[in-house]
C-alpha cells in the first residue's frame, strides 16, 4: 500500500462561457461536481478500490440532470435516450462497455457488469439492455430521463435539422472519472447521453476502449470528452499511455501532446482527465471550458469550469 | 510515386488443422483467398488507391460463403446475421465502422460510406442500415446469407448452449486486408459475421478503430483476427503503430511483440496482417493456422493456411 489516493472527474468540455452562465447555474454545476468527487473520495479514503470510486463518482454525475449522461441525457432524433459508457481497470486491463442503451439508470454500472459478469468487452443496444435486466441493473421509464431543457433543445434541433453535441452551443456532453487507490491500482470510466437529435445509432469515443476510456497501471487512466469522431481516429487514451510507456513522457507531457498538438491539428475540440500511478493529475482541454474537479489524500480538492 | 505496391489479406485464424481439412476444402479456401488478392492487385497495379484495393479484396471475401463475413456470416442466437466492419486510410487517418448490421451485402462498403459520406466514424445496427439504404448500399434477403453449414453450426450451438467464434472448433471468423499503393498511402479493413449463436449485441475488435483495424501512413496498416475481447483490451492495431513510432520497432518486431508476447500473456489467441510504408508485410499468428495471402508489385504472390 502506498496510502496515497487521488481522483479526477469531468462533466464535459466545450464552449462554456462565463457570459452565458448565471451564478445559480454555475453553483449548481459546481455542487454536482463536488458531490461526485465526494462520492469517489468516500470510497478511496476507506481503502476502497479505484474501480469502485470511478463507478460511484460517475453514478452521481449520471443521476444529476445537469450533465449529459444517465438522467440528464439528451434526446435522440426519435425522442429517445441512447447512452454509451465504458469502464476499465488498470491492474489486469479488464474492460466493459455498452453502446446505444436505453432506459438504464446507470450505464456505467451496466458497463461494469459487462466487464465482470460477461465474457465480452462491448455489448450494444437491446442486447446490452437484456444483459442488464438479467443481471439486476435498474431500469427507468422515459419520464425519469425527461427534462424540460433537454426537450426544448431537441425540439429546437428538430426544427433546424441540427445534430448538436449537447446544448445549442458547442458542448461535448460526457462525464468521466479516473482514480488511483491506495493499492496502486488505476481505473477510468466515461458515460454519455450522446448528441441531441442524433441519428443512425452513432457511437462516439466514450465507449471505445483505447479512445475515450483507457486504464493501465503501468502508465495512466484516461477519460475523454470532446468531438468523439476525432478522438476515435486519434485513439487518444491509448496514445497517451504509449507516449508514456514507449517514449518516456510524463503524464502531463503526453496529455499536452494529445490535447494541444495532435488533436488541434485535426480539429479535435475537447479535453480529458488523466491520472498516473503516482497520483499526478492532468486535466487539459483545448475548448473554452471543461467542467472538472480533482481531489487527493492530502486533502486537496479543486473544482473548476473555465480556463482561468 | 514510389511505383511499389503491396497487399495482404486474411480469412480468419484459429484451430485450422490439416487433419480436419479435405483436399477439396483446402483448394476452395485457397481459391477464395487468391480471388481476393487478385481483386486487390487489379486495383493497385493500375495506379488505384490502397483504400479501393482493401475494399475490393474484402468484398470478394465477403461474397465467398466460406468465410465468416458478408454472405458466409454465422447465425446469431435468434437466427439472424449481425455483421461488423471497419475501414481506415492512413493519409488523413479517416475511418468508418459499422456494428451489428443485418442484410447488407458488403459491410466493408457500408463502413466506407460511413467514412466518406457521414460526419461520424461508427454507426450501429438499425441506424447503420438506415444510413446504408439512404446511400445506395445493396441489401439482401435472409436467404442470401443462408448456408447449410452455418445453419447446422447454429443448431448445434443452440443445442449445446454454446457461443462459438466460428465453427465447432475454435476459429476466429474474420476477413481483412491491408495495402500500400504506389502513392505511398496505407489502408486497412476488417469485416466479420461475429460468433455463432452470439447474444446480447456483442461487438468484437473488428469494427474498433485502434483495436482490430488501424492505418497510419507514418507507421503501418493492421487488420486483426482472433479472440476479439483480448484484442480490444490490448488495443492491438494502435499498439503496433506506437511501438513503431515511439520505440523505433520495425513492423515485424512490433507485430511479433503483440502476437507472440503481449497477446500470449493474456490468452489472446489469433493473428493479424500488417504492412508498412516500404511494403514490408507481416502475417504473424499464435493459433494453429490463419487463412492468409499476400502479393506485391514485384510479382510475388503467396497463399498459406497452416504454420509450416
Amino acid at each position: 500500500m502506498n496510502h496515497k489516493f487521488a481522483i479526477a472527474i469531468h462533466g464535459g468540455a466545450g464552449t462554456i462561457l462565463r457570459s452565458n452562465m448565471t451564478e445559480a447555474m454555475q453553483m449548481a454545476y459546481e455542487k454536482g461536481l463536488e458531490a461526485a468527487l465526494h462520492a469517489g473520495i468516500a470510497v478511496l479514503k476507506n481503502g476502497g478500490r479505484s474501480i469502485d470510486a470511478v463507478e460511484e463518482a460517475i453514478k452521481v454525475l449520471e443521476d444529476c440532470e445537469l450533465f449529459n449522461a444517465g438522467r440528464g441525457s439528451v434526446f435522440n432524433h426519435i425522442g429517445k435516450h441512447e447512452m454509451d459508457a465504458a469502464i476499465m481497470e488498470g491492474a489486469q486491463k479488464r474492460a466493459g462497455a455498452v453502446a446505444g442503451v436505453g432506459h438504464v439508470k446507470n450505464p456505467i454500472s451496466l458497463a461494469r457488469a459487462v466487464m465482470e459478469k460477461s465474457e465480452h468487452v462491448m455489448l450494444a443496444a437491446r442486447g446490452a439492455e437484456d444483459f442488464g435486466r438479467a443481471h439486476g441493473e435498474v431500469f427507468c421509464e422515459d419520464a425519469y430521463f425527461f427534462t424540460e431543457q433537454r426537450y426544448e433543445q431537441w425540439q429546437e434541433a428538430l426544427k433546424n435539422n441540427n445534430i448538436t453535441l449537447d446544448h445549442s452551443d458547442k458542448k461535448f456532453g460526457t462525464v468521466g472519472a479516473v482514480a488511483l487507490d491506495v493499492y496502486g491500482n488505476l481505473a477510468a470510466g466515461t458515460s454519455t447521453g450522446g448528441m441531441t437529435n442524433k441519428q443512425y445509432g452513432r457511437i462516439g469515443d466514450s465507449p471505445i476502449i483505447g479512445a475515450g476510456t483507457y486504464a493501465d497501471n503501468n502508465t495512466c487512466a484516461i477519460s475523454c470528452t470532446g468531438h468523439g469522431e476525432l478522438f476515435m481516429r486519434a485513439v487518444v487514451g491509448h496514445d497517451i499511455a504509449c507516449l508514456m510507456e514507449y517514449k518516456g513522457c510524463t503524464l502531463h507531457e503526453a496529455c499536452d501532446i494529445l490535447v494541444h498538438d495532435k488533436l488541434i491539428k485535426i480539429g479535435g475540440e475537447g479535453g480529458l482527465i488523466g491520472i498516473d500511478k503516482h497520483g499526478h493529475i492532468a486535466m487539459p482541454f483545448n475548448s473554452e471550458g471543461m467542467y472538472r474537479g480533482c481531489a487527493d489524500s492530502s486533502g486537496m480538492l479543486m473544482i473548476s469550469i473555465y480556463k482561468d
